[in-house]
């Protein structure tokens, strides 16, 4: 949670007046996101968000995904929409970076998410997936099942620094969900980084998605897996069954399951779960020196993963099959 | 530039609740502040500052702080002004540290102050010196004169690692400093750390100051000598003399000067350089491992000091003795 570019207010003022935006009233640095400098402007026209894009994120990504907001937003889905500037771009360029501006969206994420915001989360991540399958502009998984091996090899019998046995325990899980990896699953735009931060609420309403910036085509399913990883536990690691059913009920009300993807829940729930342990787990063993970012704990995702591992049918995440 | 302490939704919630500025709609971690947690807070009511004291603001100085923008907000000097709860108190607790909010304060900091801005801050400063004058409570100057020999000793022959023979240069320097460092001066509240960063602007317009916590009872022509370092010199090292003069004549205009504060700019302005070139030093020799901070070069404000030495007189400065 840092900014990582610096901007002086010559240098605001010269990208703003390609905006149709009104004169700054102010413009303070914001600690959010791990990955970009984000700045809320407050603009005779409004509240905005400029974003400056780190080198985490690829240049030739940013088309697909201001393009998704935007073309979210069209459909009513509420998330942050990129604002064009006079020329009709959506993507200018600060300090030699990649830049943009998108609305800004009202809401807090909370930290504990009881029941009735995973129930508020089912039905608009349902919404969303239903929403994004017009868009046209593809962008595979970067982090999907393919990509576990090799980022499992970049962190190797390191990983045992972390927990005796880990390299190999995690060697064998993933040989396991490369057998099991379903196919042919319903498949469209995901967020793929559904985290409660990334999802705001104002009192009990569900307030908008922000963070688009690991959205990719992948099955559907795929993304509740995540949510069910995200949402569903508790502090101490115990998985709550009430809160995992009150969001695949009302994901299934908006856009209803079919038997595969309930099937496939458990292989799915895995490959999340591996899919955050492993690249926690390479963040963990190659801090920069000086990082202002603290990384997450990797195990907390073993934990979940072993949980999954347990169950032979989607049953114990509360749904009916 | 961080937010060092982390506030979870409920929590926010829970404090929030003991004031009247209706429900939360959103809530930044903003990353302004060297010393404190600071997050920006859209409530129903308005946008508001919510700032969380960390260890090294004094919390026995807090009454002092917030006592003083209340009293300068009441003269109609336009700074951040505190909201006190609905118990009257302005002060209260958040994850067991002192925490306060303030009104939201519109505007900009300069990166690269002209020299109208210098004329506007030169008019601000006596108002906001004229405004202090019968604000009640007192609170010393910390970094005066007298804690600057225990501040060089604090950093004592490691100076040297900045530059060789700096040690031996400043405790000459300030051999000199005590023994010509002016008493009688007119004095009262001071800000004190009257830096670009601290004055906000709304396009030609001062809208205001911030960051009140180094705020004093001093001389007020040590508050002109802090700005004359902070705003006159260019980025190369050198002084310009029209923005001193721009400053000086503006704040003349409000508050006029007597000939021994005149007189004695030249020594204030040597002292103001020193406290920033010590406290600088200071940090850069003591880098906590792993911090979020980068500290400022303190060789910076030895260019500045050098300057100021050379001069015999404020005509230097721009102003008619």
């Amino acid at each position: 949670m840092a900014v990582y570019t610096d901007v002086s207010d010559e240098e605001l003022e010269a990208f703003l007046a390609t905006y149709d935006i009104g004169s700054l009233l102010s413009c303070k640095g914001i600690a959010e996101g791990v990955e970009n400098s984000n700045f809320l402007l407050h603009a005779e026209k409004g509240n905005f968000i400029l974003t400056i894009y780190e080198k985490r994120v690829e240049t030739s990504d940013l088309p697909f995904f201001l393009g998704l907001m935007n073309h979210l937003a069209g459909k009513g889905i509420r998330c942050p929409t990129p604002i064009p500037a006079r020329n009709g771009s959506m993507l200018g360029t600060l300090r030699g970076k990649p830049a943009a501006i998108v609305s800004f969206l009202e809401g807090m994420s909370v930290r504990h998410p009881q029941v009735r915001h995973c129930a508020a989360l089912g039905s608009a991540l349902a919404g969303l997936h239903l929403a994004g399958r017009d868009f046209t502009l593809p962008r595979p998984n970067a982090l999907s099942i393919k990509s576990f091996r090799p980022l499992l090899e970049a962190s190797g019998p390191r990983a045992d620094e972390v927990q005796p046995g880990l390299s190999a325990d995690l060697s064998r899980v993933l040989d396991q969900l490369e057998a099991e990896w379903p196919s042919s699953l319903p498949s469209g735009v995901i967020h793929a980084d559904v985290f409660p931060d990334n999802v705001f609420f104002i009192g009990k309403e569900l307030s908008g998605f922000i963070d688009f910036y690991f959205a990719c085509n992948d099955a559907f399913a795929y993304d509740i897996a995540i949510c069910l990883n995200a949402w569903c536990f508790e502090a101490d690691g115990s998985f709550n069954i009430t809160k995992a059913r009150a969001l695949l009920q009302a994901y299934a009300g908006i856009r209803p399951l079919d038997p595969a993807e309930l099937a496939a829940l458990p292989v799915l729930a895995r490959g999340s779960a591996m899919r955050f342990l492993l690249t926690r787990l390479y963040d963990w063993l190659n801090q920069p020196p000086g990082a202002l970012v603290r990384p997450k704990n990797p195990l907390e995702y073993w934990t979940k993963l072993r949980f999954h591992r347990d169950l032979t049918s989607a049953a114990a995440y509360g749904i009916d099959l």
